[in-house]
């Protein structure tokens, strides 16, 4: 049995939701992997709590759940810790770095907890796009040189193994065009505007679907699928593309008009980021709404549906589609990533 | 740069087709990967040629288009050996065995060339079902013990990761139900016949296009798909599925009838393998012709088309769908599965 020390940095959605993932499945853990995971420490925005010997989970759900903060964890909450302050001074094998994007605040604190992390010898997991965007090829050369893994397979399309499958299963090809539909809530805003909802009712609804992000802006002009779209493309390509680079064009972009206009045609609009390969070799990235016809391969995709297709030359035209009815999904990539880390020789399939 | 030695047992399309994608690609591999893959040996049918210092790959392709066999390569060629006493004798890192699925004869030649292969420190790749579907966990110990990979992601569904995706990506989650259709011919058949072809001329259509096996039985009865499914299960659940085990039903159990109703109502049939979990944990196999709605993952794959579901508890329900155009993708597997063994850490995702 291999035990892994992990802390945790966010307990929002996401990293709570990871907690009371791990905890229901520990015996499959145990049996199928050999593994024991130990959360060692945490933090949230409000404080931290580090424990070498351990905090429990159900009482860090509980504290989350009951609009607590990790501040409280009786008897190892640490007076004047935050995150950063965490990682430098914890003894663990990996950080999840769980906090929400912040491209305003120069991706912190998740840029600093992830450099700090790597420096000390951890691996890190991360579905935060804030860092990845920041400092894509920095993270990854300090992840060579100390010898450790970075992770950020729930970047992209929530629970969608988008980046693994085009980092890993497309080698040797050359991909001619990446494109995705990487989020749910632009097609849920538009789907509603286009049965007659108005724009404030359809973009209240989502909020309190728990699908649009607290800065509105993020998902509704395009920001956030320019960001998915930019990993995608560094990853996959290996190229050097920032967030400047998109020719990004928001959901406001496209009329009611417009809508239904395509819902007549039997089409449905979604937010569609896109890179192609240009002639001179360069790729060209853009996000914009998109009539999808429904021969289109991401042409049907329902309101809990992402999806991305790679084109490809020498292994055709493979397209990857999520249901993702929870945000389940999403919080389960970090144990996705842990287990590629640690598990990858487990499975009879990887020998 | 890296040099990777190996030898390529199986001539046919598959094999043939990936000295050509190997062939325009030399430099590509070279600097994404510094790789340099060097055929030292090959066989066919009819004889085998070796030579340490390399096997002209143009001549190799040449040899096989026009209707030769490689026991007639100048100066390499080796009287009297077949595919088993090239592996026998050859110095390789890796063995490619892509010999046509032969399951009446113990899955010979290709079975005994993967064991000794690995026995003598190979790394073997194969797209070839036979050895799997008769030997999965047999040969799965072999590769353990001898500390050498074992690759056959190009044995179901063609170019499409299905096999990559489900062992890698689902890790950590309970898998509840695997459906695939994993080849082309049985749809394009039946889709024929809804369209008023007769069956003659339907499989005769088939055998011309090159996507029915000289056997067509094992098309038409469902063996391939079963065989297919077999391989999934075993690979991805941690089963011991065998071939017997598969409620196994082909496209001849469907009516023209049936068909021509299907359509009439929006629906097509494929042929459909699935694995679902039991409430006792077990799982139950089975291959059968579905009409498939619209609203069905796989209910609008075209006849270039295959796909796979996987329906997870934490990972939501994941589509793949492969365009397959060509045979290319089948072949190009065992490029993928070859930089899977050796380029691993040469992507930017891989860190």
């Amino acid at each position: 049995m291999r035990e892994v020390r992990y802390l945790l940095v966010g307990l929002g959605n996401l990293g709570r939701r990871f907690c009371e993932v791990v905890q229901e499945r520990e015996d499959l853990l145990a049996e199928r992997y050999g593994l024991t995971l130990k959360l060692v420490g945490a933090a949230d925005s409000r404080g931290a709590a580090y424990d070498p010997e351990g905090l429990d989970l159900t009482t860090v759900v509980a504290l989350k759940r009951g609009g607590g903060s990790i501040a409280q964890y009786p008897n190892a909450a640490r007076d004047g810790w935050g995150a950063l302050e965490l990682v430098e001074a914890a003894d663990a094998d990996l950080l999840l770095e769980a906090s929400p994007v912040n491209l305003e605040q120069g991706a912190e604190p998740g840029l600093s907890c992830i450099r700090t992390a790597m420096k000390r010898g951890m691996h890190v997991v991360t579905p935060n796009k804030g860092p990845l965007v920041a400092a894509f090829h920095e993270l990854h050369t300090l992840a060579k040189a100390q010898g450790v893994q970075l992770r950020y397979d729930g970047t992209v399309a929530g629970g969608l193994p988008a980046l693994n499958v085009g980092c890993r299963d497309l080698r040797g090809a050359r991909v001619r065009m990446i494109e995705a539909v990487p989020n749910l809530v632009t097609g849920f805003i538009m789907d509603m505007l286009a049965d007659g909802t108005g724009w404030e009712e359809a973009t209240a609804t989502a909020r309190a679907a728990g699908v649009l992000e607290a800065d509105a802006s993020w998902d509704l002009d395009g920001w956030d699928a320019a960001a998915k779209l930019v990993i995608l493309t560094n990853a996959i390509l290996g190229a050097d593309a920032r967030l400047e680079d998109v020719d990004r064009a928001g959901i406001r972009a496209v009329t009611v008009d417009e809508l239904q206009a395509a819902l007549g045609r039997g089409e449905r609009y979604r937010l569609v980021a896109r890179t192609e390969l240009q002639h001179d070799g360069s790729y060209v990235l853009s996000v914009a709404p998109v009539p999808l016809p429904v021969t289109h391969s991401l042409g049907r995709l329902g309101r809990k549906q992402m999806g991305v297709v790679y084109t490809t030359d020498i292994y055709g035209t493979i397209t990857l589609i999520i249901d993702e009815p929870d945000p389940i999904p999403s919080s389960a990539t970090m144990l996705r990533d842990l287990l590629d880390i640690y598990a990858s020789e487990s499975t009879l399939h990887d020998g």
